[in-house]
């Protein structure tokens, strides 16, 4: 059984160099930092590579053990969190591949199975969730900082238990993981309540701009590069779902200036628009509720209407 | 012990009467839904007397059940769920008064302790979550309907398990009602994400009047009674919290024009002003880090300068 590999494996290796997706969010240094200090518990050699993060995760218990880059070329074992694919691992695949050993612990649908072992469940909402079992099986204590990097994991990567991938052990885990004397409020704060001024700068230009269209089953709103300058944020993350939680909206456009004629869509839709569809006419992709694309060598006002045209066709289909 | 008692006295009753405070919430309409459901899995004979709730809630199993009087005089016996107060049931204390027996099951710290039987638990973070130990003490099932009914009142008193009197029961809890098959992200969805046309709008106008003061620490806005009228809506809930999420912000102010010489004060705070003593000075009242009160017979003007000088003291002590 892989999981028992995985335990030998690690057993086994004295020098262990943990790496997860790029642009890493809160189940990618939960889960890595998580792993750390199970490692570190175990007695072992543990270098943590992320070359950069958002300071939102400051908070978080052994976060200056990060580095960023690994102390030497070729590690006894190399464990890849919650990274669906060898290419998104930080440019550092190198250290992957010159590794004796090569472990995967991972929730992605479409992971690539790029490892020696991969413990992949794409049914749980979070790697941190898999994890929790990964640990166990070794031996290691929950502890309270553990617990505190596992339970940002879970809540960043499900929206805040709000996601349809939230399951009975989810909250079975999060009860445990409380019961350690973590402090569910904080986390909930520090990552998905707090937004920063200049955030707030921009989420503000993108809310007086949106426009309901066809009889309010449409939002659309935009960010151009400008907005970004002036408002010194370039974090639009939650920006299309503010005209999707509007009442009677079924898609929600969000359009991005990125350069001066490229522009990315983000398409949400709520009960049965399959955006993935409309982005794969604009060449992207995604989930039935969730997905995106660009548009290219066109003005604002063309892609604008291009984008809106598509949507309206999938909403009366 | 009060839950025997409770057990015996609702076993022994035909005619049960349903009744929770007034201005009810997800935690009032779930709990008092879900007593409904159980108690007619055992064959009682109930009414469930309500007079006016929000449609957010009209996605709840048996809600058409929902009476807006008794039909006798006599119930054999009453049940005040979520209420703290005989005084806050609605203007339907009579009915209370002249069951034959009364049993009060809630979670307010305040409670008064106005029934026969009184089975209060302060810690609780939502009524919903003690009914569930009274459910399985009368061995009814937690079917998916009452689970449904449950998870909502747990899910709006604690904003989607972020408040800090969130417990490792209450995921206990969640997890248990999740595998009788409910929908947590509906649940999620209809009470907490969506808002309507007109509640955005009124918020727009809360957003775009957001001042930050003293380097960031203090967030003031407002609503009129104009803007209630314009935006169609008088859907506050939530507006004090966008300037509390501001990073660096440690107390959010919301004033809220009433009449035309009427100020309602919220104050939130984040780390360690004590809002409940600002808010005492002003007439009102709350807990350290959410707390209410009013202003009359002042200008506009004077209502903002009153309560921000009263902010900046307690931010400096």
């Amino acid at each position: 059984m892989t999981l028992d590999n995985i335990k030998e494996e690690i057993l086994n290796s004295k020098n262990i160099i943990i790496l997860t997706h790029e642009v890493p969010d809160g189940d990618a240094i939960g889960s890595s930092l998580a792993m750390y200090i199970g490692l570190k518990q175990l007695g072992k050699d543990v270098d943590i590579v992320i070359p950069k993060y958002s300071k939102t995760y400051s908070f978080l218990p052994c976060i200056n053990k990060i580095k960023a880059e690994g102390k030497i070329e070729n590690y006894d074992l190399a464990i890849a969190l919650d990274c669906g694919d060898i290419k998104r691992l930080n440019g550092f695949s190198n250290y992957f591949e010159n590794a004796n050993c090569k472990i995967s612990i991972d929730h992605h649908e479409a992971n690539t199975m790029f490892a020696d072992y991969n413990f992949v469940n794409p049914t749980a909402p979070a790697c941190s969730q898999i994890l929790i079992t990964v640990l166990k099986a070794l031996n290691i204590e929950i502890t309270k900082d553990i617990g505190t990097c596992l339970l940002t994991g879970i809540i960043t990567d499900t929206g805040g238990f709000k996601y349809q991938n939230v399951k009975p052990e989810t909250f079975e885990f999060a009860a445990e993981i409380l019961s350690k004397g973590v402090n569910v409020s904080e986390i909930y704060k520090k990552t998905l309540q707090t937004v920063s001024k200049e955030k707030f700068e921009l989420r503000k230009r993108a809310i007086n701009r949106i426009e309901l269209l066809e009889e309010g089953k449409i939002a659309f709103t935009y960010i151009t590069q400008e907005d970004e300058e002036q408002t010194n944020s370039e974090d639009h993350d939650g920006i299309v779902e503010i005209g999707r939680d509007i009442e009677g909206v079924e898609i929600s456009i969000f359009l991005r200036q990125n350069d001066n004629n490229e522009y990315k869509i983000s398409l949400r839709s709520n009960d049965y628009v399959n955006v993935s569809d409309i982005c794969l006419l604009l060449g992207g992709g995604g989930h039935m509720r969730a997905a995106g694309g660009t548009i290219t060598g066109v003005s604002f006002e063309k892609a604008k209407e291009k984008v809106i045209s598509e949507c309206k066709k999938h909403l009366h289909k």
